[in-house]
């Protein structure tokens, strides 16, 4: 704090993508030494996924951490905030986060602010998608398929029952995308090379399958190209499943809506995204203006070609929620790594302009080129107007990823990751990393604060042992609470802060249940919901309509927010 | 299989530590070509962990996955089946294990067991810790670890109340043996090399402490190393607190049973180890020999100086499991991998002599030396009776190790990162890698099984929405279940297998509730546990004594066993 003047003119940056990050970083380049402005990110994670490697990361050939650098590193002259973005004030001009080990809120105050908020995963209309597929969005998405397709293999190769050896040992992806595409491929050289090991595998008995919606995969590529690349993933066993639709998954299988059905333990859903939840309540009670696309609004902020959110200055929007007017002339910007950078660029330089009164410029750009890798030492691409496909592409695709990776350190050490790569087989070791202890217990000693009065708050409480005393400033009453009774259930409920402080007065064993859980709990078993429903009745009778009838207003066990699965 | 002769000799080994993995290799490396006798290894992980450098990854000077090799790699011609050990049929000679994504049981049969299952982590009678120390004792654990550490200096940069600060800033270690030593050391380091990039933390908020029981850390080195270990340390600002031990932990502090109590977020428990359930379920029925120390039964497998299990021919303990007479004549051979890779190599000699009607011979062997390495290019070690502390010890350690390490892959990648970390900052990259959604909830589609009759039942399902038939071969019996009913309850709560198969009958959503969170929530929650009480009585009268009294006699909320944690 030492080093700022009073009251320097406030940037704040939600998210830290490709969009957030390279708008930091031109940022503080620009203002260098200036201390007049003062930029601040926020993220949910404190590392940039740099994502078109993340289907090699998932299929092993680069380690998770090469592909990733922490933000601070990237934007050290930027203030970094890890945290999950609540709500916006935009009377006030801050935002609302939630951070830290009780989830406290805090208010970040702007000047100007960048939404670089993306779009989330998003799986509607497909029962059992959002339980059974994986992503391949995020890091974790990558880190974990790796992991579960290894754990595929250790099955299958002790697995006495045909078809449970079958199911295992086939694999899905849908999404005929370069996110589909690129997986695929990856996914099949992982498998193949990892074989070897395995000496009760077949190899005939492994099957990749890509299912896509159209006729051809990679549309956004010219023909010829996308031809090149059905034909070099089928003469690899890769089957396409094409013009279908996913219907349902299960644990062993995905549906289709043809009436066909995989049998299958691996399922990737590369299809379903949606706004993030903070541009979806901006854009419905912020004033904003929806983009429009095709004559249809989308759910994405309109921007001028200054990327300033249309008739809201002080407000930006790059990336994949930004529905920018492409500088051809014609629809939006495509939602790719390459735009958001350079408008990134564009961004910066007007928020610096507009802060100093100087007349912004427009956002131009024409792409470069368009790579898709299908694993195995073999790409499509098209760069500078030239059509390439097989090894030479594949060559082009490494090298171009190689240099646009940022940071010295994690060039080189995806550099060797791809030479060892080529000499050695792919590691196998199936990494248990994960927490599979379900439900939570704390233990709290006499005198410490279980929770705080004025917290966010996301947890129901059980005591198991002890005794706790719950204290409100507010009402000014103290209650005792032992073994087998319940605490912290209105926060879940109402979404409210909590309105009590509850500390233990005996060493107590508390089991903590997460909001989702409860919910989900309570509305499936009528013995909990009318416990619940009588409880609250007589802790809060204000709160509560005659009869509990509120028990049927209850949110629907909401889909819980990518924020609430992060914070740990 | 089409290689196998005729009823080959069948040598199982349990366990993939230093004691498993290196028995394999050595007998695999005896039998050459020989095809009369079968080795299988078992194991719950598909990767060996190099011990003695995971406070090395958890400081993040190596990745994680550098110190871990696939024992498929390391031992490619022993059969390597992955998959959790459930009990031993002695009389039958057969090894039941649960594997499989549905956890069907299944016999593997053997002439020869060797036992090499080491120890587990167990936090007895300090409340608390169980929930909410870390350990050190596998990847988890380490890549936890580092993970926590990240986020609690991204979390303390940005807290506004100093005590919540202090907490997070707060480093504690339990235990002052070589793991409680090499684990603060290497836990000063990265955060001091961290702080850089967290402008709002000041160096002199950062506390470590060591608690320990004695007043001497290392007491297996000699008097003047562990003297110059704890000097090292504390000139970087350690604090010693000796003579300690901890009586119990919350999520914000950790207390002492001389009453003072330290406030911290991050404590790591390097104290308290039990025998695996295994090895302890075999020494109550398995007509073992309990080894003794110093006049005590101790819970391991007394061997023969052939490291044959006394008394009982072709059963066979290498490692922290048995207890092996010391060649000195005096005690025990120590817990450490230097000599659990020797007892592997006389272990697997005697094995084949065993088979072979051929005389056996005995274990022998001195240590060559004893090392500790404390961070900051700095340790302390004692080689061939030459006593060494600060840098010159510290190059000693990395030689040493960098030759141990298995693999030439994984060398190069270590000494990369050792390379890379003496002219660059430390990776500040907080994973988020890990599941925070509790509940599962699972979706099936019409004629698909839920669960089989005869599986392992480790869950409780609750229908959320849909329909499901339930049949058992043996009773004959067909019963249909809807919404908000439950089923799968009783293997839960008897730990038989399966009592029948469940099918959807229409599309059909499950909430999936594991053993350990069923029994938490039954046992405390008294309108839930009348409510299974109730469904028993009518489901299964045979089962239950009148009034439901049988439920008093439910196990308490288990302590999980590791094979059910590690289960996906």
């Amino acid at each position: 704090m030492s080093d700022s003047v009073q009251n320097p003119a406030r940037v704040v940056i939600l998210g830290g993508g490709f969009a957030g990050v390279y708008t930091a970083k031109y940022l503080t380049k620009l203002l260098g030494r200036r201390r007049d402005v003062e930029v601040e990110l926020l993220s949910e994670e404190n590392y940039f996924v740099f994502q078109p490697l993340l289907p090699e990361v998932a299929a092993g050939g680069i380690a998770a951490t090469h592909v990733v650098n922490p933000i601070r590193e990237l934007v050290p002259k930027a203030r970094f905030r890890c945290c999950s973005v609540a709500s916006i004030d935009f009377e006030k001009k801050q935002v609302m986060v939630s951070q830290g080990a009780g989830l406290e809120l805090v208010s970040v105050p702007y000047d100007q602010l960048v939404f670089c908020l993306g779009k989330v995963t998003h799986f509607a209309n497909m029962p059992g998608v959002a339980e059974h597929a994986l992503a391949m969005k995020d890091l974790a998405d990558a880190f974990r398929l790796r992991n579960h397709v290894l754990r595929c293999l250790e099955l299958a190769d002790i697995e006495p029952d045909p078809d449970a050896k079958r199911a295992l040992l086939s694999f899905v992806v849908a999404g005929g995308g370069f996110s589909g595409v690129e997986t695929i491929g990856e996914l099949a050289e992982l498998v193949t090379r990892s074989l070897c090991y395995f000496p009760r595998i077949d190899p005939a008995e492994v099957r990749f399958s890509l299912v896509h919606a159209q006729q051809r995969i990679l549309p956004e590529m010219p023909e010829a190209l996308s031809l090149a690349a059905r034909q070099i993933l089928e003469r690899r066993g890769v089957e396409m499943v094409l013009g279908a639709r996913v219907r349902a998954a299960s644990p062993s299988a995905v549906y289709l809506h043809d009436g066909r059905s995989l049998a299958t333990r691996t399922f990737v859903c590369t299809v379903g995204t949606a706004p993030n939840p903070i541009v979806q309540s901006a854009l419905a009670q912020g004033g904003f203006t929806q983009a429009e696309l095709n004559g249809r609004a989308i759910s994405a902020f309109a921007t001028e070609p200054t990327l300033e959110c249309a008739g809201r200055p002080g407000y930006w929007a790059v990336g994949d929620c930004a529905g920018i007017p492409s500088p051809t002339g014609q629809g939006l910007c495509p939602p790719t790594a390459q735009f958001a950078i350079r408008e990134a660029k564009t961004c910066a330089a007007n928020i610096v302009a507009a802060i100093d009164g100087q007349p912004k410029s427009r956002f131009a750009f024409r792409a470069l080129g368009i790579l898709a890798s299908l694993g195995q030492r073999s790409a499509v691409a098209e760069m500078f107007g030239v059509r390439m496909s097989g090894f030479l592409a594949w060559f082009a695709w490494r090298t171009v990823y190689l240099a646009k990776l940022p940071g010295w350190v994690r060039r080189l050490r995806v550099a060797l990751d791809w030479t060892l790569d080529l000499f050695f087989p792919r590691d196998i070791t199936q990494l248990q990393v994960f927490q599979h202890e379900h439900l939570h217990v704390h233990h709290y000693e006499p005198g410490e604060a279980i929770v705080r009065q004025g917290q966010v708050g996301r947890e129901l409480y059980l005591i198991l042992k002890g005794e706790v005393e719950v204290s409100s400033s507010t009402s000014g009453k103290l209650v005792r609470l032992g073994a087998r009774e319940v605490f912290g259930e209105r926060a879940v409920l109402e979404d409210t802060r909590r309105n009590a402080t509850v500390c233990a007065t005996q060493a107590a064993d508390v089991l903590v249940l997460s909001r989702a859980d409860f919910h989900a709990m309570v509305q499936n078993l009528p013995v909990l919901r009318d416990y619940f429903a009588d409880l609250l009745r007589v802790r809060h009778p204000d709160a509560m309509p005659a009869g509990g009838a509120a028990w049927d207003g209850l949110p629907k066990a909401p889909a819980v927010a990518p924020a609430e699965l992060r914070a740990s």
